[in-house]
């Protein structure tokens, strides 16, 4: 392992040393069956639930977040590394296809054999997040992806937990050892200059970034403005916008206001799905719940930077106009924050939408109030993309049901998950999870972060016509020696 | 329909309005059924067989290309629209994903209700290309593709056949108002500058493009430099090498030659498969082949700017040291233009492989020479991406196989179709056809410009948790109404 404080100035040549064994990895591991690298991802997740004391204890120390949370995250990591490796192991998702030749396809000339599958895109290099020190960092969602997919991963540590990526990767390489896999299959680099390096560098075929948008938005421009432009997945801001209809507003006003509460206040708001902001009617009871429902205590965050920018972020929510307090506290702004509701009229978001309907990372939420639903379609026509939006309706109420009916395709083409009487934070790792929506949710809004189909942004189709049956890859072979799912003539 | 002269100098009002009318249309379309639009795609393309004398008539005169030719192109570009159709409505690219609830899920929170399932990703900008004035034009893969997927299509016509482009597009707007479709469901600009403020427009949500290098990359650029960026699907350029093994070369020499022969000089060499370069061992019979049989005499090009491409690419390649003359004729580089093969060594393509190995549009190759076949796969890991790679091998003799099993891995990551004993070009529209590779070969490798598999580039996924059936897309509702294939759990 490196010395991170010398690592993050400069160490081009061991940034270009990395990239370069971890693109030899990713050779060899492309060329590994499918049930080896099954092997060897379990091999490592049951290295890291073995560390799991160890690691959790640095990630405390370096995260601030609170050991039950924690400890749940690296479940859910190891969890996700398991579940990846069998679903790429069952093949589904390399899309196999096979044309039989065909003398009478309609195109006019005959069909060729033909057989496409989904191959390792090559070695990726995985920007990783401040506020899931495990699930969106070394060992997490892109990693497994990347892995699962046959890809070899080049990790820039994120500069919140360095001595934690660092002890990741080492029971990571220690596992890989011991169960035969690729020496650097994994490896982890520190600083920003070095990422940026490493986006620059030939060998890597494919970035993937979780963090805030100005910084997304300069690596997504480097990697599109490389001599080989690569895929570059960056999930870069989401303000969840979540809204009440009349009915469910009046018969549930105390449950809404506590599920809000819950959801925007877990982890201090330091979440990518936190539902910023909620439209309630005017005059709701579930108002007065927000402000008098019981809340947390104040709590650190993640590191002082990103302190720093939810004081400002919500300093000027605040101070714009038409913005009142609904609720805060002296310790609002302080060291730790405590949660601060603000709220306004649907009016004033309509005339300021970018401005309002901003992302605040951290303990706080918008309320904004409206007098007819007829005005919610309009409002989420103004939103940019967004990962999540959520409604909160009674399906046996018609009024509630009439304002979902009209919301529901406008938010199709604005967010990437919808929920109905939930709230978007805790994002379930499964087979139909979508996590990724238009811009500036994300810069791909054709993929996912989570779940299992997030794999498939690691892989890139080729087709092998006319080919002997001995030089096909195995899931393309009639006899499927694998038993993966083929599609055969369409 | 517009008059393309004056369009082409300064409409951005009309580009304005042609934006906004697609825009509406696109809304329209998304909201109608799988098989309301697959009836409608149906009459298009009844529309313009239909239509064939009259618009093959306006190609013909327009692009250069012989009458047979562009009756087969046609008969393709509709047996694609209703092929694409088709696929559309039988639902698999809809990738529909059920998760049910689950209290013990693993990863240690209750799975929620999730269903997940693609959804259109809305209007789509088309840049039409010079060499398919049916199958990559206003018609064509691209259009054929986005329309199916359920988004409306604006098409940016092609300099080179702009009144076959008016034509076709009345065509489509006549049998779209006569299937009862929604209206301005495919719209023609004309101009590079109307194409660039299209590509700007916010309401553009994904765009296509084949061409050139240059040209691909700037659209690409500006694609990604939009506030919002959009996923930009280009099809730049690609040398299409083709090795041919010790063994097959001693034994198929004559039959070998004519293949390659027709492959490269079909369409006058204008198609983006062109097997550029053929790799032959030193001395083989396969050269005095290439040099003796007939070849088609001079034929015109698709227009003057690409003849002068061609006359400049071929003799900047015919100047580069240790490049001799195989084949030419006086008509070599006159108008029309003939044949030219010309020749050089493994040690010189070593020596300047970015020089050597490129693109001349036209009918032009190079024949490489080798005197020990080991030295082909370093070759091979000098190319740039390729939309095809060929071997021409003995599948019975061992050291052509061992030639391919060396050359197999390398050239599955440089390329998006790999051909044994068949010729690249002639790209048959199928479920399994692969049309796209690494860069240049396109921007975004994870996609095929071809088959059905190219409708998935017009669709983003989108979650619905915990929704009521009610309001659930049918493809995800538990009786599923549709029939579409779901994956249940997994």
């Amino acid at each position: 392992m490196t010395d991170t404080t010398s690592a993050a100035i400069v160490v081009e040549d061991a940034t270009e040393e990395a990239v370069l064994a971890v693109a030899a990895a990713s050779e060899a591991w492309a060329r590994t069956s499918a049930a080896e690298r099954a092997r060897v991802i379990h091999v490592i997740a049951d290295a890291l639930d073995a560390a799991a004391d160890d690691l959790i204890a640095i990630a405390e120390e370096e995260s601030r977040l609170p050991q039950p949370r924690l400890t749940g995250e690296l479940k859910r990591t190891t969890f996700q590394l398991r579940l990846f490796a069998d679903v790429a192991q069952e093949g589904a998702y390399l899309d196999a296809r096979i044309d039989r030749p065909a003398a009478d396809w309609p195109m006019g000339a005959p069909r060729p054999d033909l057989r496409r599958m989904l191959v390792p895109i090559g070695p990726v290099l995985v920007f990783s997040a401040s506020n899931f020190p495990f699930a969106f960092s070394v060992a997490g969602g892109d990693t497994a992806a990347a892995l699962a997919a046959g890809n070899a991963v080049l990790v820039k540590a994120h500069s919140g937990h360095p001595r934690l990526s660092d002890a990741t990767a080492a029971e990571i390489a220690a596992a890989v050892r011991a169960a035969g896999g690729p020496a650097d299959l994994l490896r982890v680099i520190h600083g920003t200059d070095n990422g940026v390096a490493a986006l620059r560098h030939p060998a890597i075929k494919a970035a993937s970034f979780t963090g805030s948008i100005p910084g997304g938005r300069a690596l997504f421009d480097i990697a599109n403005g490389r001599t080989e432009p690569i895929p570059f997945y960056g999930e870069l801001g989401s303000v969840n916008p979540a809204f009440v209809a009349p009915s469910a507003s009046r018969r549930r006003a105390a449950e809404i206001a506590e599920g809000y509460l819950a959801s925007l206040t877990g982890s201090q708001g330091q979440l990518c799905t936190k539902p910023g902001v909620l439209f309630v009617p005017e005059g709701s009871p579930i108002l007065d719940e927000l402000s008098a429902k019981p809340v947390p205590g104040p709590a650190p965050m993640l590191n002082e930077r990103i302190q720093a920018g939810f004081v400002d972020a919500l300093q000027a929510l605040r101070a714009h106009k038409g913005v009142d307090v609904l609720r805060d506290s002296e310790w609002s702004l302080a060291d730790p924050p405590e949660i601060t509701l603000l709220c306004t009229t649907i009016d004033e978001v309509l005339a300021a939408p970018d401005a309002l309907i901003t992302e605040v990372f951290g303990p706080a939420g918008l309320v904004v109030t409206y007098t007819d639903a007829a005005s919610l379609p309009g409002v989420a026509r103004a939103l940019n993309g967004q990962l999540t939006a959520t409604i909160v309706a009674d399906d046996g109420a018609e009024d509630d049901v009439d304002v979902a009916r009209r919301l529901v395709p406008i938010l199709t083409e604005k967010a990437g998950r919808l929920l109905w009487n939930q709230w978007p934070t805790g994002v379930s790792v499964t087979y139909a999870q979508q996590h990724g929506g238009p811009y500036p949710a994300t810069t791909s809004p054709g993929t996912t972060a989570v779940g299992t189909a997030s794999i498939t942004r690691f892989v890139r189709p080729v087709a092998y016509q006319n080919f002997p049956d001995a030089l096909l890859p195995d899931p393309l072979r009639d006899a499927n020696p694998l038993g993966v799912p083929q599609r055969i003539d369409g």
